[in-house]
Order: structure tokens, then sequence, then C-alpha cells
């Protein structure tokens, strides 16, 4: 589609924002949207007046975009259609205070009300006669789980029968999409007439349509509904009002309201520019893959994590040409040490210990993605850099590590020549394993929910692709997990996130996250190619990969079809096993994990084989336990007479 | 049901708890468990054999109930059922290293899976033989999401057909219930042929059963299914194996494990008692009111608090006569403060600071309520006490509050005058308010993932009747709120104990929870005939009772038929309305808050009219906005020029 230079107002309801009414309208101008939507509930609890809340909003630059929501008004037998009309003038009162001029009207949910489309247009049409006279306008929406009128077409039926100017339709994706209805038809209806749309994404569950909707909506482009043909079908119709996120999600209710608003303008900037409207966004980069990770650490940590990585067969390859900053290499993954005091490293080591501050991804054009992930409200980060040394472009994930961009563009000279002192490589042994491919997975813990904001950040700004959700039982609570991973990810190639978030603060994540107050990379995949050769040559030099139970190899000859030799072979060296039924026979995947280190971070050696694509969850299990009883010291032996 | 002299075997699933192998089995062990059914997972992580599991589990005294689950076995096509045939052999070598004979089937849930009865039957006839071969036997259980076989008498009629001394029935309560399945011919079976019986219970919830029965499972008592219904029909038949609990939980899984083995032990001896098994119970006592609360205070919160308390009309009533503990009184309202060092509520004090540690409720018989929480496995308290004091009885709530049992039997002299110098009563005057009845209520809240088992320890211990969860938008965040009501509650008389919970640590509950460690009560309701005219007194007096918006009762003027003078009524005095559906034409109530004593506890006033039963949830949000405006200072003067 091409992109038109219209650019809508972009507006919130105060009821997705955490906080009191003045801290919602606050974070929701801060962050830039132009209008916020308030629900009733927000203005019953607050202490002033609703001309009070027009003055605040005024202040901030806020426009009231709709006052919602109003219900179970049309099509009610008679004693009530009239309180029902009192009950509207009451709110126009209100509306006219708080200097708004649309009030949303949705379906009746009452079992009292008539199933009569053309008795709900005339109460429908007494009410916009009502609000015309007082300047005011009232859109009908369809609920979900309305009684009798619960899909866009028969809101639309009703509006069209009660023919009156003040009355419009308003849509609504979830309430939409929710129900699995066909958006495409509204692309047909005169866009004058939709008087307001709201968006909303949600995970695909299988639940009771309103407990989903009460609990579980979250910002277009976080969720798995189709929201994108759902706007498509809306801006055709010529609709050029506001687009509004309209959000009941109970970590939404709990978050700080200004990262809530942040991700939501973020999902409508993206909503926009991908309906090909507004400014437009430049293309998502094209990433080859993580060229680099920077660990934080002190001269101890610093001494520790080399021997670390020594043992797993990385050499000393460089030293900064101005700071305190070491390369590790093997292969095709580049490991930097920052150890120079005084710089944001050092900053990350004091808030979080040693772990991982910074990724680099390759990408096609980091101007281009720095330019992105602008246009996309993100932080950019510039390094003080010494004479002569390049200038990495950088931006911030949600949580603060910094991600730089290593363009592909540029790499005449690689970054490590301009600034790194680098050590000649020794001649390779002549028995030794295969080098390393490069980092296959990056997988980081996150605070408890904080999820759909990482999700979209790495949808939005690199156009990486969730996959589904998995649940892996730690020995102290559940974790859940998402991978984003790069559309073009192979073995070797490509980027991979998983991500995981644990309510429980016992686990492996919960503790990492108490533990590092946020620090975000929990663990490290390295691609091998023969990972059998590499964790054997390995385990040789004293590299600490953990113990596997016998009992786990028990199990997986009887869950796959392996044979005694390869089984052992698995067994000698540590290594879990998966196998995934999508591509051919099956791909197949090997693994091992080392110990963490300090009770932080910890590495993997995995090898895939004939396009399988996960991460060995159903093995995940395995580590946390081994990694449960070699920190808790719960020993059988301590149990055994 | 006449009591039986049988007591069965208790039993727990290790899924149920949390932690490595050795500490779920320590765990079951030092509760009391007779026994454990090993989740196969569990032994899969463990480091170590299943021999060292077996040496383990008998030096803690506890029997391997059985091995489980074995997944996906009967009726699959011909390569595919060879091969199964050698998975049971592999897995019945684990079970005689476990120890245990009996190993779990559940039904198929396989897309292969043949849709015939006939050949399920030849597959496990076959198991079963080779199982006797060796001494061991075969459950077949029918997985409420199996793909051909998920009820009871499905895997019943495969059982029967195969006609094998080694294979019998397991019968599951979710797996019943979840379905609305009738569980009452289970009476009907010979009880011999059902091998083993799990119990699950779970709130009633609108999603799919595999996530449900994954997630949401918890013990019998906990939730909503008629899980004595299940145990009556199954006991009928004359099953007199172990009663073992196989839960899936997230709060489980990441709650300590003695903590969840105790709740698991309590309900277990609750459900047996119920169905007319065991040694028996006890009667639940008879409740007549909350007796009294005690405070745990310094010198200085108990003079900041009885300031407060006068302010609500409450005199100093009387002075203990050996320690630092005052008596407040107002109508039937006692409230104790203890400022007593060196004392168990010197201990609350420091541990929780300010707040309330003793709760004491009127009944029936106290020693009577004793043996029953005592054979309920809860901890019991002896207070020290002076010369000629009164010892009352008393017991721990799961978390470490007191409650006292005030016994109405022995109350030819009450306590107050045993151990108290009660002051004597200044004439009451002309114009004062009615007195205050009672304690209405008393909320607690409580740390997330603990509702299960406060729910469980009130309802059986006490008999108390939960009711249905409601929701409250705080701010910050959720509310989750479920009151346990005594059985004869009502105005003035019974006890009434909303439990609140909060994911989120930014919420009232979530912060109450935090600063105070725990401590459990939140706020205190106390029950008046006329709350009007109460709350009118107190604000002339001072009492600080929250300022409630001006657009709640603009909107309260829409919802409800209230005439102006009525509205102005509750305007005046901070009141606060709601009106039930129940009663005939509705019962309706009045409340008035206070604001929170050092942002922790808080008081409130209510009025119940014409049998209203709830507790006004649909204000809460008012009063969480009106609390978080004053404490955050989000006064709108703040954000108007």
């Amino acid at each position: 589609m091409p992109s038109s230079a219209f650019t809508f107002k972009k507006s919130i309801a105060t009821v997705s924002l955490s906080g009191t009414l003045p801290e919602k309208l606050e974070a929701a101008a801060s962050i830039g949207f132009d209008g916020v939507e308030i629900f009733e509930n927000d203005l019953l609890t607050f202490d002033g007046s609703p001309a009070d809340v027009r003055r605040i909003a005024e202040g901030l630059g806020l426009e009231i975009t709709i006052f919602q929501p109003f219900r179970d008004f049309e099509a009610m037998p008679d004693p009530i259609r009239a309180r029902n009309l009192d009950r509207a003038e009451r709110k126009f009162d209100v509306m006219q205070e708080l200097g708004t001029d649309l009030v949303l009207v949705c379906s009746n949910v009452q079992p009292a009300a008539i199933d009569d489309p053309a008795r709900a247009a005339a109460d429908l049409a007494e009410m916009a006669e009502r609000a015309r006279r007082r300047g005011l306008r009232v859109g009908y929406e369809a609920l979900a789980w309305g009684r009798h009128v619960n899909r866009w077409r028969q809101a639309w039926d009703i509006v069209q029968r009660a023919d009156h100017p003040a009355l419009g339709l308003i849509v609504d994706s979830f309430h939409t999409l929710a129900l699995d209805d066909d958006p495409s038809g509204i692309a047909d209806l005169p866009g004058d007439r939709i008087f307001f749309v709201q968006l909303a994404d949600a995970p695909k569950l299988s639940m009771d349509v309103l407990s989903w909707s009460r609990h579980f909506r979250n910002f277009p482009g976080q969720g798995q509904l189709p929201v994108g043909r759902f706007v498509d079908a809306v801006l055709a119709s010529g609709y050029r009002g506001p687009l509004s996120l309209e959000i009941f999600n109970d970590e939404f209710r709990a978050a700080p309201a200004r990262l809530t608003a942040l991700d939501g303008l973020r999902s409508l900037i993206h909503t926009e520019a991908e309906a090909g409207f507004g400014p437009g966004l430049p293309a998502p980069p094209v990433c080859r893959g993580v060229e680099f990770l920077e660990f934080a650490v002190d001269a101890a940590a610093r001494d520790k994590l080399s021997a670390l990585l020594g043992s797993l067969g990385f050499r000393h390859a460089g030293r900064h040409r101005s700071k305190d900053v070491d390369l590790y290499r093997q292969g095709g993954v580049n490991l930097v040490l920052n150890s120079e005091e005084d710089s944001a490293a050092s900053e990350h080591f004091q808030m979080h210990g040693p772990s991982v501050c910074a990724m680099a991804f390759a990408v096609d054009d980091a101007a281009r993605t720095i330019a992105r992930a602008e246009a996309l409200r993100c932080v950019l980060w510039r390094e003080r850099v010494g004479d002569g040394e390049r200038r990495i472009p950088a931006l911030r994930a949600p949580d603060g590590t910094l991600i730089y961009l290593v363009d592909d563009k540029e790499a005449n000279r690689s970054i490590w020549e301009d600034d790194f002192h680098l050590f000649a490589e020794e001649p390779a042994g002549a028995a030794g394993p295969p080098p390393l491919l490069g980092i296959d997975h990056v997988a980081q813990a996150l605070p408890f929910g904080r999820m759909d904001g990482f999700v979209l950040f790495y949808r939005t700004v690199f156009g990486f692709v969730p996959e589904s959700l998995w649940e892996l039982p730690d020995p102290y609570g559940l974790i859940r997990s998402r991978a984003l991973v790069s559309p073009d990810a192979e073995p070797g190639r490509g980027v991979r996130l998983p991500l995981n978030i644990s309510e429980s603060r016992r686990t492996a994540t919960g503790r990492f996250v108490s533990a590092t107050a946020g620090a975000g990379v929990h663990h490290i995949a390295f691609a091998a190619s023969d990972a059998a050769a590499l964790v054997e040559d390995r385990l040789a030099a004293g590299a600490p990969f953990l113990p596997i139970p016998a009992n786990y190899y028990d199990d997986l000859a009887v869950k796959h079809p392996l044979d005694d030799a390869a089984l052992e072979a698995l067994k000698q060296r540590e290594l879990l096993y998966d196998r995934d039924g999508q591509a051919d026979g099956g791909g197949e995947f090997l693994h091992a994990y080392t110990d963490s280190f300090d009770d932080r971070f910890f590495f993997e050696v995995v090898e895939r084989r004939a396009g399988y694509r996960q991460f060995g969850a159903v093995n995940a299990a395995v580590r946390m336990a081994v990694q449960a009883q070699l920190r808790e010291g719960a020993r059988p032996e301590l149990y055994l007479d």
C-alpha cells in the first residue's frame, strides 16, 4: 500500500494506564499521545470536577477524544427506557463539562433487552437527537458479548435504521476479531459514519470472551489477532478520526504508566505505518547475526570469566586500543569483556553485577535501522570514542541493555581492526573440533509483566517474528518463554532471542531478575557444526558442563529411536537431545549447558540438524533441576544413610 | 453417613510440590503423608538412580504409591504398538527399581490413536500380562482430553473387556468433574477393580480443559467442584486404596513445599471425615461473632491509635490487670491495644509494625473447636497468663495471626471481668448515635499465591463458606477478593473475612503485604444500625473519614433511584452506597471508610439493610483511588494553573 501523508490522531483510553487520573493524563501527554478516552470509572474516583479534568488535559495539550462507556441503553422495556434517556442527559452534562462531544454507547448486555433492531434504532435516534441539541454525538459499538448485538454489521444496521446525523458507528478490533468476525466489509462503509476506532490485540486463548477481554488484551503487535487486516479495512472506508487504544490488561494495570504509554504509542506508530499512512517508517534491518556480546565486569570477574571462556575454547584475541576492554573469540563468536572504569559498562556493573551490558547485531544498514528506531520512539545512544576509533550506532532495549548495530555495508574494515590490537592467531591443531559457527541464541530473563513490551520492541524495530509461547517447569515455579527470531534465521545465521518470565521469585529466572536488578541476558548459546566433538574436546579441558542424570538417557531411549551407540555418545558428553516433527523426518537438536557463572548467566553449545527450529524446551526442565540441585546442594547422598 | 474406623493411606503426587525431588519427598514425609506418586519428570531430572529414590523414600517412611504417567499407549497402529510395549518394559524396569508395583496409563491423546475399545482392551491386556509376570499392575485412567476415551465409564468398559487381574481402573475427580460427568455410577463398581484414586478440586473457569487442568487445579475444598460427591461414590464402591492428591497449579509450583504439603494433608483429612471415614472430626464451631481484635503496638503507636479510636467514638474501657494492655470499646465492639514488652504482641510488632496480632471469635465450644483444629494439623498456642486470669484457647492462622476462641458456654463471667480493671461507663448522652452492633468484617491482605491455603483453613477448621471471587481495580493493579462467611451471619452477628490478594506490589494490598511482611488484617469494618447518624456524629468530632469525590454521587443518582434528599444525606457524610438484587426489592449497604493508619490498616463503618449480603465491592475502586490520591498527593490543584 502506498504511504499516505495523512497522520492519524493517536489516543489511548485511561483504563489502559495505571495510576490516578492525573497520573494517567500526564503519562499519555508526556509520551506524545494526542488524546485520551476518559473511562468513566477514572472520572468517578477522581477528586475534582469534570471541568478540572478538562483543564488538566488542556494544560497538557491532550484532547479528550471520547467519554465511555455508556452501557445497557438501547431496546429496554418501557419504564427503563425513559430512565435511560434521563441517564443520558446527565452524562451529556458531564461531557459538556469535560469538553468532549462524543460518547460511546456499547451494545446492551441486559437479559431484559428486547431483540428488535428497529426498537434499538429508535432509542438511539432519540438519544442522538438529544445529543445534537447540545452539539454532541453518539457512537454505537457492538460488544462481543452483547445480548442481541455483538457484530459490527448488526451495529451498523441499527445505525443505518436510526439514520440520524449525530449517531455513528464505533468499531473495535478486539470485539470484531475475538469472535473471528470478518472485518473486510468495514472497507465499504462511508468513513464519515464511523465516529471512532478502538484498537486492541490479544493472545489467542480459549476462554470465555468476557474474561479474555477484561484481562488479556494488549497493544497491536503484542498479541496474535490480525489487527492489521482490521485497520486496513477501517482506513479503506475513508475514516480519518483518531486511532485509539483501549486495553484491559492485568499487567498494564500494575505497570508504570509511562512504560505502558510508550509501548502504546510505539504500537500505534507501527500500525499506522503498516497500513500505509503517516510519515512512514524506514524498512527493518536484515540481521546477519549477533556480531558480539559485551560483558560488564570488574577485574576479578574478568579474570574468572576469561578462565571459564578459556575452558570453553575461547582465546584472548585482542585488546582495545584505548580502553580496558578485551576480545575473546572462537570461530564466529566474539565476546567482549569490558572492565573500563568510569564507562557505561562500569555503570552497568555497579547496578547489575557481572552481566551482559550490550549486544551487537550485524545489520545490512545501521543508519536506516537507527532512523526506524528513532521513529518508533526508541532511546538512542552515542558512546564516547577515541581518535580513529569507530563509533558504532546504538539504541537501548526496554531494559536499558545497549544494542549496537554493526553495519555490513561498512565492513571493508572490520570494527575489530579499527578499535583493537588483534593478537596473531595460533595455527589450528589438527585434531581440534570444527570452530563455532556463531551465536545461536541469546536468552533474556525479564521482570514479570514486561514480556509484551519486549515483544513489541523487537517485533516493530527489528522485524523479528514472535514464536509460540512455551511453559517450562523450573523446580520452583513455571517459566514462560517466547522467542523472537529474525525472519531469515538458519544455523549460524540470524538472531534468536528467547524471552523468559517467571511469576515466582524462586525460579532461576526470578532469582536472576531479583539478583541482577533485571540485567537481561540470562544465557548465551553458541552454534556448533559438531556439538559432540566440541563438547568432548572441552570436557577434556575441564569445561564445567552440567552433569545430566542417567534417568534422562533411560527415558530418551524410550522416547526416540536412538541406537545404543548414539545414546552412549550423548550420555558421555552430557548432551541433551530433541527432535521436531516439522521438517521431513524431523530436525534434531543436540545441546549441552554449563553451570551458571556466579548464579547469573550460563552458556550453551547447540547443534541444529536438518532444519530444527526450536530451542530444546522439553529439556529445559532437566537443566533447571540440575542447576537447582547444584545450587541448593540437594544431592541424593544427603538423604541416603 | 456413619463414621467408619477405616483410615485411608494419604498420598500426594510429587508434581504438586515445589523443589528438587529430595525436597519434595522430605516435605511430604515431614508433614505426615503416607506415600507419594512419583511423577516421571521429577525422576528424569533427578541426579540419582530410581533405587536411590526408593532408599530416600524408605528412609523417610514414605511408600511410593504409583509411578505416573505412562502416556499414549493403547490402540496405536501397528509399528508403534510394538514400540509401546517395549517402552512399557523399560518403565517396568524403573518401577521395580523404585519399588512400586503400580503404573498409571492415561488415555491416549494422539491423533493416530484408533477409536476401538476392543483394540485398546487388547493392548492393555497385553501390557497387564507383561506387568503380572513381574508382579506389577497397570491402572488405566480416562484423561478429560483423551482422544477417544475421556470418561471413567469408557475406561471402565475397556478394563472390563481386557478382563485381566493386573489391569484396573484409576479415577480422578478432576477429569470426571471437569467434564461435568456424573460420578455416582462409580459406587456400583467392584472396589477392588479400582486400583487408585486421585483427587483434585478446581475453581470454575470457562476455558479449555487442558489449560484449566495444567494450571488451576487445587486441593479438595479450595475449589468449586463437587469433590465430596465424587469421593462418596468412590468409597461406596468399597475402594480402600490410597487417596492421592495430584495437583497441577502454577502457585503451588512456586510455594514452599511444606506449606503446600500441609494444606494438602489438611484437605485429605477433611475430605475423609466428610465422607464418614477415618477417626472423624469434632463438629466446627458455631461462631457468634468477632469478640475482639488485638493490636500489637508500641507506646507511640498506642497513643496515636487510641486518639484515632477516640475520634471514632471508642472509649478507654479497661486496663489489663497484669499487662500493658488496654481495652477500647464501643457498643458490641472490643479492641485491645497490646503494648506489653517481651510478649507475643511485641514480637509481632517487631516483625510487622503496628498491626492486628490476634482475632478472637466467640464460639459455642472452644475445646471442641481446638480439638478439630488439632486434628486438622493446625498450630495451637498457649499464652502465658497471670494468677486468676483466664487462659483463652488459641490457634494460629496460616500467616501466624493468633485466633483466640472465646467460649460462649463459659461466659458466666466475661473474659473482660477476669482479666481487666474495667472503668465505669459514662452515662450515654441523649443525642448520641445508637451504639455499634459489633465487628461486621475483618479483611485480610494475603501474600500472592496464598489465597487457596487460607480458604482451606477457614473452610475446614471453622466451617466458613467461601463466597464468589471479586475483582477490584486498584489504581495500581487488580485486587482479587474472596470472602469467607460463617453460615449464620446476619447484621451484627457472625464472622465475615474478606481475603484479598494482588499480583502487583504497587496496589494498597501489595504495599501492605510488603510493608508489614504479611501482617494479615488490612481493614476492620464496624456494623452500625444507623451509619448516617454515627458518621455524622463522628465527622463532627474530627474522625478522618475519606472524602468521596462529587462525581461519585453524580453517577450514583444515575445508577440508583435515590431522591435528592437521600443523595445529599450520603454526600454530606462521605457515605458510599450499594444495593443488591438478591432480597425482595434489594438490600442496601451504606458505608464510610477512614484513611489508613500509617499507610497500614484502616476502619470502615457499615450498615446493612434488608439482608444485603455483600461488601460494597463496586465502591472499593473509589476507596482505593481516594486513598492513593491522599497518599501520592496527586491532587488536581497540582495540575491546574
